[in-house]
């Protein structure tokens, strides 16, 4: 399979691809089931939730299905109550400010917290078979954190900021219960069937690289040093391209950047010992075909021969998105790097 | 005075510093004005203006001071309305989205159009005399296109990117309009007294080194080749860290750089034939003087001893920010600076 080959750095007929939230609402099939379900009934029900994962392998010719998930089912299990207002993201119900506030947060136990998710996974493994490999996921302890103590999406992070500024302790008795719920959440994906794990640092880029090294860094590699030699495992540092070498020594398989830089400089700063995934532009996929694909060509051009890329955009795919679109980038991507 | 002479890269006795948005919400003799009138109207009242950009310099010793302005200002004067929501930012009356969108847009006259500006740095040079130098500046050509496109801020700059990929030719129209008047406004603020320009570029960060490369740079560099040996010239590309050898193409003597890359990491991409400003979180001056003090240290032992340095936030200073910790910064960046 190519993603997995690619995972390991080694050679492969076409490079890989698969798309960030490619089970999402820019499907119109995605859309008819979530005008009936909240976002949350359908990551509990795995009979959706494996649907929605299977939809756009339907569709397109990607090599990695990931499960329809998200990165915030952990905390419920954990005492860490949230709900989504409608397009509006999640709402976290008492936010993390203070030491107090840790006392209601317990372990994870995958079995008892999140046996749908363990559920959807063996449907999809069943699905697949040996078609490509299936994705779990979790976010970093970071990113996380910033939805626990920011409670919800943030403008400037200054609420995680000035805990860490003002109380590191408790900041890092949180990150420690974070990670190691992080860690439990990802060996069930594993032992459920997971092939390989992405783990999310969406919001790590609002930090500076003094503050990334000291108050981020260690408890992904913490995590990362736990699961590691289960699955292949990708970190997306999202934002991060001033800090790329310090996301190397994260220790992760692969590193997923963003589109911010050129795929050749990341690599180079990266080095040659890790894997990469990346990086389009998502909105590129909002234009034309003429737009689309000299980019997905320079991306190759800087890709290179050499193994270890696996193509994917630099961030989700917006929900404006033509499904047709999705469809010429995948198939430009096994094209042009066949031939190259 | 230190902050020119750092500029031009010679040697200074302490590294100058001042913060962006220093004429802001933060100082209470501030709101105690915006109280009273509108944002723009503060902008278009040269004695208030002129208040308001000395009122940080009253309070602590910084090195420079900027004038009072918006960056959307000389759209008015070019046919392109705009009103500012409370709390929400700008709203473009009508956002430019195809080429029949430019037919009511015409060049910039700053006697003509922004009066009130000319007449804001001329009383604050009055009053600064010789004390401290005084910066005029302006949106770089995407910053101001994007706004123009958008319709004002914007989560993922989809408008004015599909703008690019689907109508280049319009998007090229746009960008020699906002670049023309971009130059005839910084060079009616060198006129007028003005020693200094900075050029925010506060959204390219949102675009890919591939597209910055072919549809925000070329216009960046026009601007600076028509304003160049008039007054040393900062140009603050937000977000850019991915791509600062990109950035030091542009032409400025000055490149002010966001949170997101370590100093010296930034310096050595830029190259040692430029200086360079920043680069502090912003959110940290919300913290404890305790968390202050390492981070101010780290940048200035990043930055060395070679001359060059002007000391920053990354960002605007948050209107959440106390006063006491933007004197603890000046002070400290003077201290930490004159006793290495």
């Amino acid at each position: 399979m190519r993603f997995l080959e690619a995972c390991a750095r080694r050679p492969v007929d076409a490079t890989p691809v698969w798309v960030m939230r490619q089970a999402g609402r820019y499907l119109p099939e995605y859309r008819a089931i979530r005008d009936k379900l909240s976002f949350i009934e359908m990551c509990k029900r795995p009979d959706v939730a494996a649907e929605v994962t299977l939809q756009p392998l339907r569709r397109f010719d990607l090599d990695a299905a990931i499960v329809f998930a998200d990165i915030l089912l952990p905390l419920e299990g954990m005492g860490i109550g949230f709900h989504f207002v409608s397009e509006g993201g999640p709402v976290i119900d008492k936010p993390v400010r203070a030491a107090a506030d840790l006392a209601g947060i317990r372990a994870l136990d995958p079995a008892r917290d999140v046996p749908y998710l363990i559920e959807t996974i063996n449907l999809v493994r069943r699905e697949l078979a040996d078609s490509v490999p299936l994705i779990g996921f979790a976010g970093a302890p970071f990113t996380l954190a910033s939805y626990v103590v920011e409670g919800g999406h943030s403008k400037d992070y200054a609420a995680i900021k000035t805990l860490i500024y003002s109380d590191p302790d408790t900041f890092d008795r949180l990150m420690r219960m974070l990670s190691d719920a992080v860690v439990a959440y990802l060996l069930a994906q594993v032992d459920a069937g997971a092939q390989a794990l992405q783990l999310f640092d969406s919001w790590v880029g609002w930090l500076s690289p003094y503050d990334y090294e000291r108050h981020a860094l260690p408890y992904v590699r913490s995590v990362i040093e736990r699961v590691k030699g289960r699955a292949p495992l990708i970190y997306f540092a999202n934002g991060a391209a001033g800090m790329l070498p310090l996301v190397a020594t994260a220790g992760s398989d692969v590193v997923g950047v963003d589109w911010r830089s050129d795929l050749d400089r990341a690599w180079a700063e990266l080095g040659d010992g890790i894997a990469v995934q990346g990086n389009l532009d998502p909105v590129v996929l909002l234009g034309p075909a003429a737009a689309i694909e000299p980019r997905v060509a320079d991306i190759l051009h800087r890709a290179g021969a050499r193994p270890g890329h696996i193509f994917n955009l630099g961030h989700g795919v917006l929900p404006s998105t033509p499904p047709d679109n999705v469809k010429y980038l995948v198939d430009a991507v096994h094209r042009l790097s066949a031939a190259s």
